[in-house]
């Protein structure tokens, strides 16, 4: 069923080798498909053919892409349960999370369809031939695609962020040929997506090389790959350390490109006490399934918690450990992520000044993780930096500050973050104005009285916030905005529209 | 009536040196204005200050800042003749030019005024609260200023691209501050217009640090400007080497910032042969115009241009030849410029199977500079790199192609380009396609049988192209979309709209 092969040029190619396997975290263990390995020697005919699909597909009508892009939708969708399965083997998520994020990665594709057909981006001047001292000729803008895009997917959205996620529709949909990266956690995932990106591409006679699924475990062909001249911008989703690095490579490049990275948060949430009073135990539950769900593993999960150490506190403190106490330790996404949630875990709590409130039940050996929380005060959080680094995985940090004076000077001291979350009482509303205002330097959503999972793909969202949050905070990840990542605008002077369209 | 002085935090200070003079390139003589020269020292205070301004003025409503930048308009108006005779004692260029540039200098600052008044750049998706199986909440897209801006303006606008230029007016627009590095070609123009500036501040009641004019000739202050941490985005107009100079800096930031470089142009005019038989003595006066208007200096002069060796080429030889001939050389901007301008005008003529083909009359003494006008074959255009580099200056090469297929393939071997234009007949219009469709992929606007200088300042304007024309080609340096350079979005989730306003 899986071949572990490329997809390059429309063909499935490549020699799959005996150690590059594929890996069952709930269980593990590798599992019996294996993957080719893409090669220094490919780069020149992988991205040559990118652009030479480029110049065709360009040119391909707003209404032909948008059929493309649903049938991918369509043929995903066929790929029914064993699709679910794959997923689920490799990743560990279970089949009901796993069927959402098809329908949310199978909405994404459809959305963008829809875009293509209702949304007209251009902007025009008349012409003005009768103005003085000098006519205006007539103008008009328009957004051109900018070339082939190199797209690495995330790990822990397998559908939504990978092979045909949110990158690689805003990319088909604007106009751009995608080259993936299969990503190592789930390249079986990839190819059966790849498979139906195929039978699309075939079924609406699309140019061959506007897809191209390429499995490389070495980091040294991707860095080749985005280096290369043909290639026009890259998405990446993953740590602030890797993304980086890939941007130090970007900047060598001669001819400068965008480079979109969803990067890290910690995504603070600050719960005012009057709020906190009144709906101690809807918040508790709240955080709790919001830290825990898809053990921990997005990137919007509430990291960071500020509160008042005021009478409420204690309560507070039991409400969520009894909680917690309940949650069980599960399969993380690989084996590399649980070490590095374990290793992270570890190393808050050898913080001075820094508890272990409370923990959830179960091993953690292999690849399991147990849900935590932790607890410090303001003067800790202040002296620990690695307490402001994303912990990726069931874990979070409640702070307790003296007053809200505290916590706004605290919200100071924070980086970019995807999402900034205040719980108020109407009255603490009306008088939270500078905390917002900090918040609002901060963040790229600012959400009132919910959690920050949950991400709605839509046209008002915003996935991405200052730096480290995301490496570009003018453009969004998910929603149908994330397409002016890969357009820039092009100006028509003077000329019918008959002969530029 | 110079003070000499930098303008920070509201406040006229520094002490003038002998040796920081302003020049008059019309007599190759200082004048005798001096000025202040920061010091590394100034930096955190001019950037902190800038911050807390920030603070202020972002949230400055809309219609506030609209009357800031209408007042900043009426008070250069004030500024009346003393500021045409200084731009014309430091720039050389005519009364007139100068004249219609503070023209365009004002309207610029009111379109973004209009539009803050007349735009709504917000999206917003309403709550579902009976969505299965997840209620939507309300969401609201905005636009919010990314924080302080640098600017540095160009010395060929000393209005419309410099203190109170397109980058300033965004910027100001966006309610981003601006810290303007002062030109040293045009040092004394620039105090006038932070004057008028000044008096906007004072009489719209705008927080002090939301401008600031800070006179520099050495480039390590500007490189610690750009790299202080609390500047959020850099606009530079000036040349490839230097703008990629400071995006190095920048990108050895911690924090990555957007640089937006307007950098370098040749401008490429296609001219068919059709078009040129029955156009010939009209495209010949359009095209030496545009050549040597301002001495050359614009960035959207035509610097090459591309003609088929047939019949009709001696002729166009010859009225081109005849028209230059007739122009007579002037002072450029700067000695600087005249000097690099001679320079590459010899390089380009010692280049095998490059001819002069006509000069301007005049001597090329001081800052003087002669009109030229070189031809080539394709074979030597192919050969000689240096042939593709923007020669800032009245010249330009005419390339001569065998046929319409070779310059085709010319076209596919140009760098980034501001502009392309495309002078066709009728038939040849529609038989172009090819030709039209490889422009579109160099440059960032498009032009059908008009030269490209002369830049409209609307809403559908790109000033801006793929490297190197500009450093980041999703952005635009002139017209009313460049406010989206300053500007980065932020959701607000289940907020009510009175709390964020």
């Amino acid at each position: 069923m899986i071949s572990g092969q490329h997809f390059i040029a429309g063909r499935w190619q490549g020699r799959p080798l005996a150690h590059n396997q594929s890996f069952n975290p709930a269980t593990n263990r590798a599992l019996d498909w294996h993957f080719a390995e893409a090669d220094l020697a490919d780069l020149a005919q992988i991205t040559e053919l990118a652009h030479s699909a480029f110049q065709e597909y360009r040119r391909v009508s707003p209404s032909s892409r948008a059929a493309f892009l649903n049938c991918i939708a369509d043929e995903i969708e066929a790929l029914g349960s064993t699709l679910v399965e794959v997923v689920n083997l490799e990743t560990a998520l279970p089949q009901a999370r796993v069927e959402n994020e098809r329908t949310r990665t199978c909405n994404q594709l459809r959305l963008f369809a829809d875009n293509l057909l209702s949304q007209d981006m251009e902007i025009r001047d008349p012409a003005l031939p009768d103005r003085k001292p000098l006519p205006r000729p007539a103008l008009r803008l328009t957004q051109i695609p900018l070339g082939p895009v190199v797209v690495f997917g995330a790990s822990n959205f397998p559908l939504a962020f990978s092979t045909a996620g949110g990158d690689t529709a805003a990319a088909l949909a604007a106009g751009c040929p995608v080259i993936f990266k299969g990503h190592n956690a789930h390249p079986a995932t990839c190819e059966l997506i790849a498979r139906a990106i195929d039978k699309a591409i075939r079924h609406c006679a699309m140019p061959e090389g506007v897809f191209t699924l390429v499995h490389a475990r070495q980091h040294a062909f991707s860095e080749s790959l985005i280096a290369q001249p043909k290639v026009k911008a890259v998405a990446f989703t993953g740590s602030v350390k890797l993304g980086m690095h890939f941007a130090g490579i970007i900047q060598q490049r001669p001819e400068p490109i965008p480079f979109y990275g969803e990067l890290g948060s910690q995504n603070p949430v600050f719960a005012l006490p009057d709020y906190l009073q009144d709906n101690l135990p809807a918040f508790a539950d709240a955080l709790i399934q919001s830290v825990t769900m898809g053990q921990g593993q997005f990137c919007t999960r509430p990291g960071l918690v500020f509160v008042v150490a005021d009478t409420t506190y204690p309560g507070l403190c039991q409400a969520l450990a009894e909680r917690l106490a309940n949650c069980s330790s599960g399969p993380m996404l690989t084996a590399k992520i649980a070490q590095g949630y374990r290793h992270q875990s570890a190393a808050w709590q050898q913080c001075a000044g820094v508890e272990l409130l409370a923990q959830g039940q179960g091993e953690e050996t292999g690849c399991h993780g147990r849900p935590r929380l932790f607890a410090s005060d303001a003067e800790a959080f202040l002296q620990h930096p690695e307490l402001r680094e994303e912990i990726f995985g069931p874990a979070s940090l409640l702070v307790r500050c003296k007053d809200v004076t505290q916590m706004q000077m605290l919200a100071t001291t924070l980086a970019g973050q995807l999402t900034a979350t205040l719980y108020a009482s109407e009255t603490e509303w009306k008088a939270q104005s500078v905390l917002l205002q900090e918040l609002e330097l901060k963040a790229g959503r600012i959400i009132a009285g919910q959690m920050p999972t949950g991400v709605e793909v839509c046209h008002s969202m915003q996935h991405g916030g200052p730096f480290p949050a995301s490496s570009d905070s003018r453009y969004t990840a998910v929603g149908s905005q994330a397409i002016r990542r890969f357009l820039r605008p092009l100006c028509y002077q003077n000329l019918s529209d008959s002969l530029s369209e």
